[in-house]
């Protein structure tokens, strides 16, 4: 679930009813947002006792205007190789850069302007532009001229994708569901589907399970690296129910957006791979399944090219418990199956794709590996051709109570893989080599690396496997050829007074990752998006809505990770298994009572907020526990049955046998104590993007039915991402909401008076 | 535009930040709503200097609770005559009743049980049975067998209408929008019309404009006195666009209820009027427009059976501003006209059923008369046949400044007409009579009728014209025979601090109509429903969510009655003409300006709320004027273009030539000034009913892009009307805004603060 976000708690301390006179910020009390979080900002303002002062802290203080400005966001270089020598990215100013690190010169390929004017009228080229940015960029270049894709078929057609192949001017688009091919720019198109239906069968392009659940891009097709083979998914949505999405604004009558979405239980799409011969005669060959899932509904949830003929696929069946990966040689369609995966409860990184050394015969992948009583933690290990069996031999190359989380590359020549690991501690990423052979000596590359030390890393390897590039996405990097610094906002960040985190209070279990931000620090932990596997609790940067609180309003944030969350073994991660929102809940109540023993925390005034799977957590949290006065749900889940099957159906199984799975972990409305949000306030986001707003409307029906007491947000015809005026009125009306309502708590309600008065 | 409601101003004295503990609601201020509207409650809650104590006033508050007990509610017993001494109705235990008066004798018909028991699974006998729940009761007692109506052509089709025909057993019922007869319950049923189809051409049923807009009954077919004639119309929307409704919740998939409507400008049903024969061989007769109307779009806004054959007919063009009255022979389909109406901005009362004489040479309509240098006002005109000309010749019996609003009866042997005017004041109604010889002589039945004097009327006059029922919508009836004198409610209200109202504060011009409502007083002045030519200033009862303001919270609410509203001539109605939102926002703040002057009003807290066209004139004063504080609309309409084209264009003209218009009325999102809802705060409330959510869409939008400071409340999946619950959660959450809003101006808000400190 991509757009899930977090759910988070907030209070504040007791400022008393005469707020304007004694609110004095360097006297008082700091109040606290705390975070507890399954992918979930849970965040509980808090009265500190002593309060906190910093020489030398800035003063002035984050406002949600701020969080909008372009100092204040991240510029990501969106660096890539170009040889081995050569790196090219963008710059802060937009222009495109080509930096050869051996010459140290740089060079400006494509000037800022140059996006905005000269392709600006030309949809086609310009989106064949921006997904070639980078390797293929002097190929746009040398051609000025302009020629509209248009296939001669079809009549105003809707361009749906384009972009260059991986030789020469090879060109691929889609209209229609339907692929077309050019050799180069100036040649004929070729059309290599004709099955395309726009709503009902896709060809190389996703609907919308395929782009949202299961490969998490809307492109699956994929070259062969001599460009003379793409293999492209067919996924057939004939039997799938479809979902609407109304679209009210800017036409006299509404429009309805229809689309294939099936629900928990509902007719899946099928799915086949196709690969066509684009040179020569065009030939199209069907890869199949391994005879294992032959006829039996499953998903392809990788493909990957490990030759110019042999192409690696992971097949999954439609439970989501057993998977194969087959190599399979694309001239003739014959399949080998060379991996096999099961387990009790759900697989996990089904789109991990394998590494393969240049022959075939060895590849890397990372499964779960037991270690000792701790449980199953993701590890590399080496699949080399056993010369004993038709089965690969299995080697482990890394072990311990941490986690590889990325794979980078294989170095044959060295005979070292190169990988992402959590090894130092589940909130920090560095990067690793270790030894294929021997005793597999691995050794930490950005651990020690300078001074200001960045604790979270992604990498990206040269094709020689001589350099990387280094993205640091916690909170510093001072070292070797720095393409971005992000200067700007350090200086922005440097005047405000924002938060001081602290990641693991000693007294909370292991296996539990709290954090708590509170004023003044610049920095706080990050949050990443939600559903099981994810993790809120990490060094990665983010700076969000609930820092204001944190910087204005004397609050703690506090997040936890705790069982469902990702990243510190698989026995933390499935401990959720078919309950989603009952052992998560209960760790989260763990931390909030925790909290509640800190001096500096104000028991009256706790928050949370939560965002899509963390906005369920919000809602099963604020059913069990009484200790929630402000609660804010951002496009809640309610019922896993008006979920999107390959996610509701991975945690609960298929619907027709647990029924009452589902059942249980759904917010229950029949369920629902009387007093969710009587005796607290509640706020509400909804918006009709990725959760489909029925789960609203179900909620707030009930919501009536008990006469709670809430306000809501919402958004009309937006899509699956809120427009940035859309976010930054969201930003105010969340801060404005805890601000309001933790001030509602610090006082007796009038209503109360009129009350007593009543008899 | 039935559901349309009004606007409202609200506010109140500035409490302090010290709540809890100052608050005395003895000693202190009083705050005040004031309703200021046409068809707008416009609530402003205000500082009272001189605490208004009334000796002996009950001192319990009410609550949103109390609004929604049965004891708080008005029982209408739906008194109807059978014959001329005798009067059916329901008595507060649901029981049905037979009264004879003359005997002074009482029977029950029907016990409270029978409908919830024998009829509750036949669901075709029991809408029948509700539909002729008084006169044909009887008929339906004879037969305690269940007989299921469905006609045999039809499978599982939906039962849209049954009911008695007006001799006999005669039996009419609607299938798919067709129209089936049977003579008795057990003979065959008789198919009269094919054409239907569902959501096209409707039989004898309206569609949404003609149910909604043009004649405001689901209900189009009408039978002549002997049971013989069948009148109906054939609504063809073939050509009407289709809006829809999406229903979010009750299944896996939101479905999407779609319906023809004509929004302004669009293409409009096109209507049939046919007379079908029922005894004998069935024969269906067409009767057309007149001449001037024929080939030009046009609406049938009144058919009424004259004698067993004649039926008058008004026809209305598309603008709205030139009708004909026809008298039209149903044995073969001819008309003559008799009257013609035209008017250089848009005609009133085109629903008026004209009262004929036994033998239809006379008959008595009111229309528009010149009253001086006063303008016109709705006066009952005499219609005879004239000796000189074809044309008939007409009498004035009544005159003055002051109106008649419904003509009840003509007694032939007296020669007297009994009518409900409101010559005393445009808040009141009485029942009088006039001579239709002579000098016209008039006397008013009920203005001293008792002493606890009702002063707001409705009235039911006998068949033989020698007694009526008398409704007192007001507050008060001692007298006759009393069906039902709503003791639970008085006793009810006696204990609770409601309302004392005051009409007319002396200083404001007569062209207006103010009513100030302050705690305590048990009644204050009735609401109507909304748009043009409603009124919210009158006698007649109500007690809503604004009570709870007035008995709670100190508030004062105000409504007025301007420019725009009925019942005080055409020259106030009128003067709306093309500029709605505009002289009528005027007076709204004319009023309000005047109220700023009183000494106990807080200018600080000033606060409005309006529903559907009041809703509107919220919106439209928020721009206009920065008195406003609070601000709640409930289903705003936002763009006229996106009304019902009947509505709209009765106000604007057709949109082809009077775009222009249109756009200066609309709420004009281009020329909102960036300050709406930023320094003030406000709330709305959405439905999708009658006006669409897309009005909401459009305002979110705006709002969002401004930055706007507001929150919001929904009801899905709520059809016209919201579910008592819903209609209970939307009282607490008015209440509670605005009870929040006002305690907020009473104290800086701390985002204030936070901004001082921010440089």
């Amino acid at each position: 679930i991509s757009s899930f976000h977090k759910s988070l708690y907030v209070s504040s301390e007791p400022l008393g009813p005469n707020i304007p006179e004694s609110r004095n910020y360097k006297g008082i009390a700091i109040s606290l947002l705390v975070i507890v979080a399954v992918c979930s900002l849970i965040t509980m303002s808090v009265f500190v006792l002593t309060p906190v002062e910093l020489p030398g802290a800035a003063n002035s203080r984050l406002t949600v205007l701020d969080l909008f400005k372009p100092e204040f966001s991240v510029h990501d270089p969106e660096a890539r190789w170009i040889s081995d020598s050569e790196v090219l990215y963008r710059n802060r100013d937009g222009h495109v850069i080509k930096f050869n690190f051996a010459l140290n010169e740089t060079e400006m390929i494509l000037r800022n302007s140059t996006f905005v004017s000269s392709f600006s009228t030309t949809d086609g080229v310009c989106s064949c532009l921006s997904a070639c940015l980078c390797v293929l960029l002097c190929v746009c270049l040398c051609f000025r001229e302009v020629w509209e894709l248009n296939p001669p078929e079809v009549q105003n057609a809707v361009l749906q994708h384009a972009a260059w192949g991986v030789k020469g001017q090879q060109l691929i688009y889609i209209f229609e569901n339907n692929i077309y091919y050019q050799s180069d720019v100036q040649s004929n198109s070729l059309r290599i589907t004709s099955s395309g239906e726009e709503g009902v069968i896709f060809n190389g392009i996703a609907d919308w399970l395929y782009e949202e659940e299961i490969l998490q891009s809307h492109i699956v097709h994929w070259w062969s690296p001599d460009g003379e083979r793409l293999a492209f998914l067919m996924i057939n949505d004939t039997l799938v129910p479809n979902m609407f999405l109304p679209r009210f604004t800017g036409s006299p009558y509404p429009r309805s957006q229809e689309y294939p979405y099936p629900k928990a239980g509902q007719p899946n799409p099928t799915v086949r791979l196709l690969v066509v011969n684009l040179y020569g005669p065009t030939h199209t060959q069907e890869l199949v399944p391994p005879d294992g899932l032959k006829g039996r509904e499953h998903y392809v949830s990788m493909v990957k090219w490990i030759s110019n003929t042999h192409a690696a696929v992971r097949w999954l069946n439609r439970p989501q418990n057993g998977s194969f990966i087959t190599v399979c040689d694309a001239t003739v369609g014959s399949c080998v199956q060379k991996h096999e995966e099961a387990s009790d409860l759900w697989l996990t990184r089904q789109n991990q794709e394998p590494v393969f050394s240049k022959d075939g015969s060895r590849f890397f992948l990372t499964i779960p590996v037991k270690q000792g009583g701790q449980g199953d933690f993701h590890h590399i290990a080496m699949f080399t051709k056993s010369f004993r069996s038709d089965q690969n031999d299995a080697r482990h190359l890394t072990s311990g109570n941490w986690e590889v989380t990325k794979i980078l590359a294989y170095d044959e020549g060295e005979q070292t893989i190169y990988f992402i690991g959590t090894q130092d501690s589940p909130q920090k990423r560095h990067v690793y080599s270790a030894s294929t052979i021997g005793l597999f000596s691995q050794r930490c590359l950005t651990c020690e690396m300078n001074q200001e030390a960045c604790t979270f890393f992604d990498a990206d390897i040269s094709p020689n496997k001589q350099h990387v590039i280094l993205q640091c996405k916690g909170t510093s990097l001072v070292s070797y050829f720095i393409l971005d610094n992000n200067m700007p906002l350090r200086a922005a960040l440097e005047i405000k007074k924002i938060s001081k985190s602290l990641n693991q209070p000693p007294s909370l279990a292991r296996s539990l990752s709290l954090s708590l931000s509170f004023s003044p620090s610049p920095f706080r932990p990050s949050l990443s998006d939600g559903g099981p596997g994810s993790q809120s609790v990490s060094d990665e940067y983010e700076l969000g809505w609930d820092s204001v609180l944190v910087s204005c309003d004397e609050v703690i944030v506090a997040r936890l990770d705790g069982r469902g969350t990702g990243f510190r073994g698989l026995r933390v991660l499935q401990q959720v298994h078919q309950r989603l929102g009952t052992v998560d809940v209960q760790d989260q109540i763990a931390a909030l009572e925790y909290l509640m023993t800190l001096p500096y925390i104000d028991r009256a005034r706790i928050g949370i907020y939560g965002k899509g799977y963390g906005a369920y957590l919000t809602l099963m949290l604020l059913r069990s526990t009484a200790l929630i006065k402000c609660a804010a749900a951002n496009s809640p889940v309610v019922d896993w049955k008006l979920y999107a099957s390959a996610f509701s159906e991975r945690y609960f199984g298929l619907t027709s046998k647990n029924d009452n799975r589902y059942q249980v972990s759904s917010v229950g409305l029949v369920l629902f104590s009387k007093t969710i949000c009587e005796t607290n306030w509640c706020f509400f986001v909804l918006f009709s993007a990725n959760v489909h707003f029925q789960h609203s409307a179900e909620l707030i029906k009930h919501l009536i039915k008990v006469g709670a007491n809430y306000t809501m947000q919402l958004y009309p015809d937006e899509g699956h991402f809120l427009s940035l005026q859309s976010q930054q009125h969201l930003s105010e009306s969340l801060v404005g909401y805890f601000r309001t309502c933790f001030q509602d708590f610090s006082t007796p309600l009038p209503e109360e008076i009129g009350k007593e008065d009543d008899d």
